[in-house]
């Protein structure tokens, strides 16, 4: 059976979604190549800052059967070189015939890509298509600072624990287990100093078994309380601390972080929102009520309906009894 | 092309969906009659009360050419002699050869149906499927009250309005829209006092252009606080008033209610949970975060978690830019 673009597109978003969360600063991408007979020759992801781009691990593993074929990558392939030669010249050399793109790169450092090929002989076509997880990356770059993602695990009527504090478990275990598979494609981890001390989090990325995944994000503690002899898992595991949400945003996107997930508490979730910088919320609803104990958000963000934080609703998924509601930043 | 069973099933649902809010204290029941030679020739939902049931509306409709043929009825045909003769006998007189129903008769008067048919020589098999408008009326039945339905709609964070007391509109067109047609269905759209002053509703089942669907509920309002000189549509369109949530179920099952809709406010909701008897909860979720304002719920229904109110999540559906979360009670 033959391969069609389409399949070469599904390799290439499968690829780039396997090296999410090792990436950055630089982009999570997946790319495919389909002989000119028609077979998938190549498939690569993006490695660690450093090493090889998408385009040239498929390119590799195609060798000469590259040539003449068509190369299918998530992201327009870059002009650049920076710590590795560029992807645009190495597509060109590898003198395939054509090259579909998924999203332009918005890097101006970077861009110019399809011009190059185009220069070149080589067809180049923009798929109609989105590469969800180089998602957080493009809004990262267009907007200067790290993608912002608010994590709730919440009652139907927002609730985060009860009055008496007790909040474990609200969700049940399939919701569980896609947050730590979720967290394991995140740069960081952040928590407010009041959730910190509160609840000794470990905020690793586990395996159902409690076992560590090969990938864990930065632990990070946003807040100016001394966690000094209080939060344990923290102090054995590593973390860092920023005093303030600007201060930790710009520390975090120097550092390299594009994609950070937010995951309490009420306060820290608050301040976001009045700072204006979320871009996603990941609501985890369990088909509970409750009426009283903490809510997802510590205070007001609006006094009245008009100037409420609205989102679209961009993806609801049934995990198990509960369900999975993904927000996005309205365009 | 021959009709099969599959058919004349999602005939008779959709009949029995068609008179859903129109047959209580009787139930919304679907009947289908498929022929011998493969054709559905008779379709019937059961008429108002003290009119004809499924299963006869169907075979008027079908005449001689339900000698033989199979009937598929969402509800064990009665085997009573109310208002109107038995629905078994109806269909032994009819001479079919085969009767599939979905569920069996859970009030112990009108049972025996299906014994009635096999001692008659008629085959009768159980379908292994749900009828969901009929589900309101199979709870009402074993518990000896309406069916109680909590509506909100709300906040991803839990909230009905924003601090100012804004709430219009939190949902958009699309889930107003079913809101409505939801209203058409029901026996009874029931809200408390401090709703029916502060809002002066109508609850009334309106079409998109505001005008009113061809078939209204009756409007209660539950609370002891004196309405006179407010609620001005109320007082125009009439309704009924109870002091409390016991005195109001059983004054509208003893009335004929069967499938009730509570639609606010915030302490009447916390009110029915407290007393145990919410079958299920249609929240209309509007991905939007407020962190203050009213909440869907007054007060505390648990003071710890293991205490919450734990419901099946029975349906999710994306309405607009909205979604619609049913909860069921647990089994």
């Amino acid at each position: 059976m033959t391969a069609t673009i389409e399949d070469a597109l599904a390799a290439a978003l499968a690829a780039g979604a396997e090296v999410r969360g090792s990436t950055s600063p630089n982009p999570p991408v997946g790319a495919a190549i389909l002989s000119a007979d028609g077979e998938i020759v190549g498939v690569g992801g993006t490695q660690p800052a450093g090493g090889p781009h998408a385009e040239v691990m498929a390119l590799r593993r195609a060798g000469e059967r590259a040539r003449g074929g068509t190369a299918v990558v998530t992201l327009e392939p870059c002009n650049h070189s920076g710590r590795t030669g560029p992807c645009a010249q190495a597509l060109v050399d590898a003198a395939v015939d054509t090259v579909c793109y998924l999203h332009p790169d918005p890097n101006e450092q970077a861009a110019g890509g399809a011009e190059h090929l185009r220069a070149h002989g080589i067809t180049v076509r923009r798929l109609d298509a989105q590469a969800p997880d180089l998602l957080p990356w493009l809004t990262a770059t267009r907007s200067g600072r790290p993608h912002v993602t608010l994590k709730f695990a919440q009652t139907l009527d927002g609730h985060t624990a009860a009055p008496d504090g007790t909040s474990q478990w609200i969700t049940g275990e399939a919701a569980r287990r896609h947050v730590h598979e979720d967290r394991r494609r995140r740069d960081a981890i952040i928590v407010g100093t009041g959730t910190a001390l509160a609840d000794d989090p470990s905020l690793t990325a586990r395996l159902a078994d409690g076992a560590l995944h090969d990938r864990q994000p930065r632990r990070v503690v946003i807040g100016t309380r001394d966690l000094a002899g209080s939060a344990t898992n923290l102090h054995r595991l590593g973390f860092e601390q920023y005093p303030d949400i600007p201060g930790a945003l710009e520390a975090l996107w120097e550092s390299g972080a594009r994609d950070i997930l937010v995951e309490g508490g009420a306060t820290l979730a608050s301040g976001m929102l009045e700072a204006g910088v979320v871009d996603a919320v990941q609501a985890y609803v369990a088909p509970t009520l409750l009426g009283g104990g903490a809510g997802v958000l510590a205070r007001a963000v609006a006094g009245t309906l008009a100037d409420a934080a609205v989102f679209d609703l961009a993806d609801v998924t049934r995990l198990g009894g509960d369900v999975l509601l993904t927000l996005t930043r309205k365009d």
